[in-house]
């Protein structure tokens, strides 16, 4: 099968998932309804959920698009949360983003307090999904990982020390600290999560929670390298963002040779960890969509 | 057992497992962790949890405390949400308190970046906590009680019609929905995860959840004569606040008397879902509480 044609058919598993779980616009109250269904359905690349997917289907065989059913509550909830977390995180008191995705973010479509209801729901929607999971075992279990990831032990963690980290000089550790948080936490959620629907060994999951923790940092440190020296075609957004908004970056702290460098090494090293495995071939698809993004 | 002792031991095993299960201010972020603390321990009067304690108690017979245990994490739980809810209710974008319960609220005393973080922390926690309840079948039951309570469908749709609804002439039935949602959807989450760890029959719980949705509404409808007619002794607030926030009320839609009537007969009808079950006692003594307030 052509990856291509992977990816295609499990976003539209998620994004069926999705329409599925969530409120109809028509319920009452609409406006709620139509504001997470904004968010939710702005053009998200459903990373996290292919991700599961992908990390299952290595471990148990490529399935067939039925036998994904299963772990369907778990592609939604992270999904789910991802989202809130772009919602609140876009608000003013926070990064003050405007857009997100080339639209208005949900506080300048709709307003603030729906903006953080609406995150609010999606959190709360996410765990009421994980719920239905019929194996109650690996329901508790994705749960326990999700909340986890959520927790200030992961993306809020990340969040509250960007926030105050802003304006500031911070050290290399503090920066790595704040994307293993924010970003890296999801990720390995899903491959968490994977793991716990396949019954993985300790050892496994922890293997495969580091590739996830390498591919959240290498593409930040890609992402900060952009913002540095990229064009908006490369970038998906107005570059150089991050020093104007005086964000401490991997190029800023560690100058672009040293910061590519550690991508590179970041990209080999999960790569280490997938390439004995059978069925890595969307894995390693992850580590090369970022490696090619390095100028 | 007199009931002064009944509620303050109950208050010391809840304040106990919130002290317990939330983590150290000297935890990193602590910013985030001292936050949510301020929030958590404000001085709340732990109704929700005291109510789920009091219902299986009257199911089971009354426990000593450490037979409560196992209910801690619910306990814990329905507290965490209702200290999320205040958090995000008090926020500038939504009804922009800058008190509770005579202190600072948590955006004023911090930011409202912060006030957030800790109001999404404090949800994610009550599911993480939810997760440890020992009997996973309890557990699974408990999660999908509190997401409903906290979702679109409860108390996050009553707060989007309660802002919708500002400056605006309301129908009583409006006014009902909000009341409901926003108050009697945790309260009904106590009712029914004290069940839930009973394993009672369907009719009981339901019988027992109208007891908590009557609880809440005739709550509100005193608290809206209170705020009409009463002073700041008897409401623990500066009267007439609702009516400078052009909000409407029981009062300003039925009249005094009507809001009167409606209140004793919500606190009957509580009253006798309850009159002949044993131990009957705490939850007599709620309702005799609103009753005592009401001018």
């Amino acid at each position: 099968m052509l990856l291509y044609d992977y990816f295609k058919t499990r976003k539209k598993v998620i994004n069926d998932g999705l329409e599925h779980y969530l409120p109809s616009e028509k319920d009452y109250p609409e406006k709620i309804h139509k504001a997470m269904r904004y968010s939710v359905f702005a053009g998200g690349k459903r990373i996290r959920p292919i991700l599961l997917f992908a990390i299952y289907e290595m471990l148990k065989g490529r399935k067939n698009l039925r036998g994904l059913n299963k772990l369907l509550p778990a592609a939604v909830a992270l999904e789910l949360v991802h989202t809130a977390s772009l919602i609140h995180d876009d608000l003013p008191s926070m990064d003050n983003s405007k857009e997100r995705r080339g639209k208005a973010s949900l506080h300048v479509k709709f307003d603030n307090a729906t903006a953080i209801l609406a995150g609010d729901a999606l959190i709360t929607k996410a765990f009421e999904v994980l719920a239905e999971i019929s194996n109650k075992e690996v329901a508790i279990k994705c749960i326990k990982i999700l909340s986890h990831a959520i927790s200030t032990r992961g993306m809020i963690g990340g969040q509250v020390i960007d926030l105050i980290s802003a304006n500031k000089k911070i050290k290399i550790e503090t920066l790595k600290y704040i994307h293993l948080k924010k970003t890296g936490a999801l990720l390995q959620a899903a491959t968490d999560m994977a793991c716990a629907f396949f019954g993985a060994e300790d050892n496994i999951t922890i293997m495969l929670g580091n590739y996830a923790i390498n591919l959240g940092l290498s593409y930040q440190i890609v992402d900060d390298i952009l913002d540095e020296v990229g064009s908006f075609d490369i970038l998906g957004k107005e570059p150089g963002e991050d020093s104007r908004n005086h964000k401490y970056t991997y190029p800023t702290i560690l100058g672009l040779e040293q910061s590519k460098k550690m991508a590179e090494k970041l990209l080999r090293d999960a790569h280490n960890i997938i390439k004995n495995m059978p069925n890595h071939d969307v894995l390693k698809e992850f580590l090369d969509m970022i490696k090619e993004r390095i100028p």
